[in-house]
């Protein structure tokens, strides 16, 4: 395989979620660190050379540019079993992706990054205005999550795979957002045992 | 192929993109009706049986359930020409589909609901001071495909995939949001192309 660089700011889930996918499979990744705090995606050479988007991660792959976190994840999983086979099976995977940076980042993660990282007394009145819809949101989200793994060990087939993978690094960091992970058993017990897959690297790793 | 049903709301992109690809793989949907002004995706009927996220659409495959549009498209696509089989062009589509989904969706297809379903006077003063942020956010998601497909037919690989289908959904109505597409020519040269191709049905067919 070509060499591979992710293209992060550590911190970030959808950075983590590429980290875990490559250290589930043993795939090697250098890393090359940005600090979106201080405007380092927003340069000329980082829109002209790495991403138009100006958004981490992303994944190169010898000298071509993948953005997109859960793009990013399949990439690195193409023939492998975290890439479910089945027809209905893989779709449904991806429905649980989309569904991820539909319902679940733009909020789980928008108020984790605008409490633990900027800080709430920092925010527009743009976004201020947006807390308490994004917070409902966000609890919807865990609700519809809880509900579905009441009944099921993973969010798609019988084992681990991408939809797993790519919810997880929003949802066990979720206290950072302020919501309160006692209130969903199922998906604490869900994140208990994503953590305990074998290759498995915490975030901060 | 098992009987399949389209739960929808038809002037619904997000919809219309599961159509588009049923006909242009020539494959037989029955269409099922909800009227989302009135709250028929938020019954206890439709979130006990058909999606407890309350949205539209789902796909129905004998008794299996598939929300979300994007996976729909998937797995209608699965092993035709519409998914790219290259592994990075794969990824690369994927990547696409989920840009449509995080930066496309949110903002232009927020603001053709509200402007042209809702009507501007009845939004929440929430929805209000999102206006602004959705525009720019959304003149830059036109600016970003109209930079690439400057250079390029169509956004991943030499033919149409999904990544076309699925951008194109919201893109081609982007003047109900309020968007001049005339800023944008190259999004309008494949806004044709698209509306060109074999099979094409359009999204009041």
């Amino acid at each position: 395989m070509e060499p591979m660089i992710l293209h992060e700011y550590a911190p970030s889930g959808n950075c983590y979620k590429i980290r875990l996918t490559a250290a589930l499979l043993g795939l090697p990744l250098d890393r090359r660190h940005y600090d979106i705090m201080h405007g380092e995606t927003r340069t000329p050479a980082f829109l002209d050379h790495i991403n138009p988007n100006g958004r981490i991660p992303v994944l190169q792959i010898g000298d071509r540019l993948l953005p997109e976190s859960n793009a990013a994840c399949w990439y690195l999983a193409s023939g492998t079993p975290l890439i479910l086979q089945d027809r209905f099976e893989q779709a449904d995977m991806l429905r649980w992706m989309f569904f991820e940076q539909y319902n679940h980042e733009p909020n789980i993660a928008t108020l984790r990054f605008w409490k633990a990282f900027i800080g709430e007394e920092q925010l527009t009145s743009s976004q201020t205005a947006q807390i308490a819809g994004k917070r409902l949101a966000g609890e919807a989200a865990l609700t519809l999550m809880d509900d579905h793994l009441a009944q099921r060990r993973y969010f798609s087939g019988e084992a681990i795979s991408l939809a797993d993978i790519c919810l997880y690094a929003y949802t066990h960091v979720a206290d950072e957002a302020g919501f309160d992970l006692s209130r969903w058993p199922a998906v604490q017990r869900w994140i208990a045992a994503i953590a305990a897959t074998p290759g498995y690297v915490a975030l901060d790793a």
